[in-house]
């Protein structure tokens, strides 16, 4: 239901937003989402509303996504299971096969219909397609688990220069053209480095960076690369916090300009990081940028 | 002062303004600027923000504007008597040399200026550039008061595929360089016509069209071209309305979509008729339009 | 293992390909890829080679696919079992969920794979990305089987334009974003008519059209659309043919130049109908084209 | 009234034209207009179809104009008196003001009405056009008197690249939308650096540079900018001409190719300078250019 | 040598054709060069350096050229005799292959390296490149004499918009390669009408069309094709001049909107034509154009 | 008469001929045509044909062509008697005239003419043409032989852009517009070098280099540029192939990739080297390439 705002109210909020909405016109933001802003259904759908407005307003926004959740439901509706090596997926023919088939079929199409029932125009992407994201196995042992080798930025930039949102799932494709299963947030680092992208904005499931995991009041809005090395060498961040900010590393070293790492379970936290003052979670960037 | 919204307020305003945003992005709306929209200076300063707003978002925008206060007041400086027949201003080169002058030099550079301000991009016109609008003697008894003979759009389109915001001062020029003064709201609706604008926005000092004149409840909302001739025989439309009737007849004739007589007084006006559900003033459309 | 030719048959054999490859530069050719020649692995990576140099030299391949096959595999797999009325198969949201990871993601990906694998560049999409097929349901009873309403064919020459391979799955999209099932052919059909291609092909189990279905020997190599339609009433042609010389209809009457009713069993048929003097199968074509 | 030429005649003088014409083509040539070659309505006249013709065989000419006396008139007749301090004139808001409106108004606009009357297409611009030259006060004591912090070629170059002659009032912005009277040489001067001009040429009302002022047949035809400083340091050139060798130097510095002195009491001298092997009036160049 | 004109007349010169070529500014203007004005050594080289003058002010200009006196001086060199049939020359093999060479390799080469020397950028064409002129055979007596079957536009218009002067042996290529002669001043009306040039010149060895041959006073500077028509029937236009009307009016009922028959013996008659007041010659034009 | 291949054989050629389309798409290749391919009419008519092939699958290819033997012809034809000093011809001005005609004019646009004759799209140049080639006097006492300046690309870029196969007859042009006498071998090197081509084929009548002149078994396929120069040094390779080394030497130090010097005798030899993986006499290359 839509809550009534006065003529001035929206005239205000809308006026607002606009220097923020100059600040990333031709810019290109890279998403990576997933966790429960994926598995919300109400949040999924705002956020593919924000996706539209955001590209409307002429911000080059590139979407990718994991879909861990779905992958072991559909290994277990299939009577597969799990085996790992020192908490590594052992992934055979047959689990990369579920792996591609819910990442580029289910949840990657899914994504593209909301946006299309939004009135946007996205297309879906994986890194099959033109090549995009080219790896090689990590461990034999392993199996279809996969390093990245390379990314091929030209199907980005063709779909971004015709006005389209594209959707990327995060396979990587070997040179026999076998398919590897890829880290989600890795992959959307190294396209974001290869974009050279304006922001990266990495969807989780806690408020951001907390100097006390505890206590949110804790958090930390802005960082630096070599602050936040610190509190990883410190202890202060750890566990599943440590690749996040692994993956942020990663980012700025290839060329992105700031990584936010953001709460994804806030309803329109994106707009609000981008289209509003208020930030959303921790932001963290290299030293020598002011 | 800026308000404070939520979060969810802010994003629940964008996301309501999105479909708008989607339905006129890349189509041309000439706002026919005036009134004590221009007079008052806080409500300039909104709409020359909401012209870069829009601008931003991907409308079209082209502000035409007139300026006839600040003309008077500069002939009354010069020390200048304005002599009338028949109602009309007698205009001799003097005072032709004075419109020019606070049209083209004031009040356009100054808009062009507020807008550069608030960070759009616009290049101010006259119908002297590239000869926009040529125009010619309407009767030897008034001087350089002109008719319109033909609407160069040529300027206009090249400035609005560049990025930028065209505003216009309603001169025209002869056969032999000669300026002309040219009635601004007839010149909005030719130069709207020409460019087969989507909207057509008529900023006034009224509410829009009155049933009863002495009765804002009376408020006519839409109206199609037949009605409004109608309503003008019967007298219901009178005065200082029959022009501006007048110039959305011509305005639709010539090929635009829809024209609106809008409150100019009204903070945000044209945000709100572009950008959210509720229209402002009377809007006037052909029969056979939907 | 490549067999061995002499300089002088390599030569032969490329000039004489030479006019035929004349013949299709910058055209567009619509494949419909499916039955034998997909789940054949050989001709599989036959057909993705015969796409890339097609492409090479020129022709705008777009290749459409289904998947039956696999579809019916992964629901087995899953235990879902089959219900039919009237001979169609009723399409509940979990098929539909099948047949959208089956077609759009197993199907498509590893097709694209392929093509890439052989020096291509392809990009696969549904009829979900950019709303490329739109469609909306058939019966209520059927559940999530849909008619196509209409086809968007900006994506698919976008791509083209940027010079890549698309590949497309024949799903539908429905105005509340739901996901329909539709019949392949038909989708074929439908595309090769918005794109007025030059020539579609239907890759088929059978020689082509048969006057004697038990005889190789009475293939008819070129037949006009008027008498194609004697033969269906006589019922020369019967059977699971009929949809086959429909969609030939369909095809035709929305623009398509020449259909060509082929057997995907042959290694490189689609090769020696495009580039040869030999045609292969059946070529359906209107009576008033020379 | 046309005086006749025999056609060979004609045929001579344009032919040996080519060569100069051949030479500038595509190239940028920077005029700032002013003093007695904008005050005769002839030698006006003149010049604007000069500028036509110039821009017609190719040259991507931009007129840069000031225009003191009609800013003291306009002042006069308004009743404002002039104060200096240390020979600059204090400019307060109404002295900015009357100075846009006579220089982007009246000056501006009639050079561009004259350029459509002779068939060519300009477009008016002004420092507050896009941002063209934004400055900052000088000296809080002169009030709106404002050096020159950047100048954005942006305009310019879409403008020329559109067919269009600019044709630039100097004034300037500050980052507040405030205006500020610049010196009109200065800013050519910037703008010519900016733009990388082949030529810049500075109509002035002397002959070029004279070894003895008193002696016309003292003209320094062709002038070092090393050789232009020893000069003025041993004070040869003195008075009026300070200013102007400064704007030379300045222009130079800032990338122009050579700079012509030129007297603008000459009719027709820019097109004798440009198309012609006669020289009119000074050309400053750096040493390292032969 | 030089003569010396002063800087005024230089400039009135100059002055005097800008609305010349403002009015043939991205027109074609197809000249159809031969007779003395080819053979004159220095009428030649003022014929191409008009060539590059007319191309420098923004004319489209195209050369075609025909070459009887240097064929015949090459078959005299070899010792071919000339055989006719009812007047036309009877072109065996070894009389085409002269005909080739004199006409694309040593006139048309020639020209463009005269045009190169003067600073333009002409390339040669001839029927044969890339089919520019296919002919058939007109008698089989004949031999090698063409009948013109289809001109292709396209070679001329790229280089047109490349930048360079297309100058043109009038050759024709028939359907098995074979190459034709061709009647040069056909060749030029076919082609200046396949391209609707603005102008097509026949430089000729006659004043233009007399009434009275033998009074050079009486030629006629403009005339319609009826009375043109109503000329020849009477036999005022006789002999000769003949073909060259017949010539005027293909080209005009091919879409040329106007011909001049111009006496290319007259220096820089072309540059009269266009780029002055006084015409040269006669021009006929289609009775309904005013 | 079409030799029959089954469709598995056609198939098998023309995927095999794929990855070798694939590297050549898009590049440059330069073919020094001559010898036995030029004089051989079958052999000319494949080169043809293998040009029009090449094109068509993406290769750019220049066709450079010298023509000696006709040269000859005509000069006997004409009674010229030849006169040389130190080996070199003595070439005065009837003589490049006639190396002219028979360059420009009758090999080169028959060449032309027989690309068009196969559907492929050509456009003959020569030195002339735009100046490509810029030459000055060798020797006085040679009259008009010349040694190349400098190379003009720009006419070859434009039309390999707008798709022709551009036909290079090479002659000079001097500074005056007089006409050189250029070696074909030579000019051929400087215009691969300056268009960075991929490959420069040198088509001669010798199967390529061979250790043992007298034996053909004794063929070098492959040599790096310095052992070349051995070989050159010790006497292996002498006599008329010392310039052909040269050639490439020269071709390959201003920037080609690749030398081939391919024996023209050899049926479809051009095909044999670019679309097999056979190649055709012997490959010369940097030493630091792979």
């Amino acid at each position: 239901m839509e809550r009534n705002f006065s003529n001035a109210e929206r005239a205000e909020v809308l006026t607002q937003a606009l220097p923020h909405i100059q600040k990333y016109a031709g810019k290109i933001v890279v998403i990576k989402y997933g966790g429960n802003a994926m598995v919300n259904e109400a949040i999924r759908e705002q956020v593919m509303q924000d996706m539209v407005l955001l590209r409307q307003v002429g911000v080059r926004v590139v979407l990718v996504h994991g879909g861990g959740p779905e992958i072991t439901a559909m290994m277990n509706a299939l009577g597969k299971e799990a085996r790992f090596i020192d908490g590594l997926r052992v992934t055979d023919q047959e689990t990369v096969d579920i792996v591609q088939m819910v990442l580029a079929g289910k949840i990657n199409k899914t994504l593209v219909g909301l946006i299309g029932a939004k009135g946007g125009r996205a297309i879906g992407l994986s890194g099959l397609d033109d090549q995009l994201i080219v790896a090689r196995q990590k461990d034999e042992k392993l199996g279809f688990v996969g390093d990245i080798v390379r990314v091929n930025t030209q199907p980005i930039l063709d779909l971004l220069d015709r006005g389209y949102i594209p959707v990327v799932s995060t396979l990587g494709v070997g040179d026999k053209g076998e398919v590897y299963n890829i880290n989600g947030d890795t992959a959307a680092a190294c396209l974001a480095g290869a974009l050279h992208a304006e922001r990266m904005i990495l969807m989780t499931d806690i408020a951001g960076l907390l100097r006390d995991p505890s206590d949110p009041g804790t958090l930390i809005p802005d960082i630096t690369l070599s602050d936040a090395m610190d509190l990883m060498a410190s202890g202060v961040i750890s566990g599943g916090m440590i690749p996040k900010v692994e993956c942020c590393i990663r980012a700025i070293n290839e060329g992105v300009h700031r990584v936010i790492i953001m709460d994804g379970r806030v309803p329109h936290s994106i707009l609000m990081e981008l289209l509003t003052n208020e930030g959303a979670g921790t932001m963290v960037r290299k030293e020598d940028l002011p």
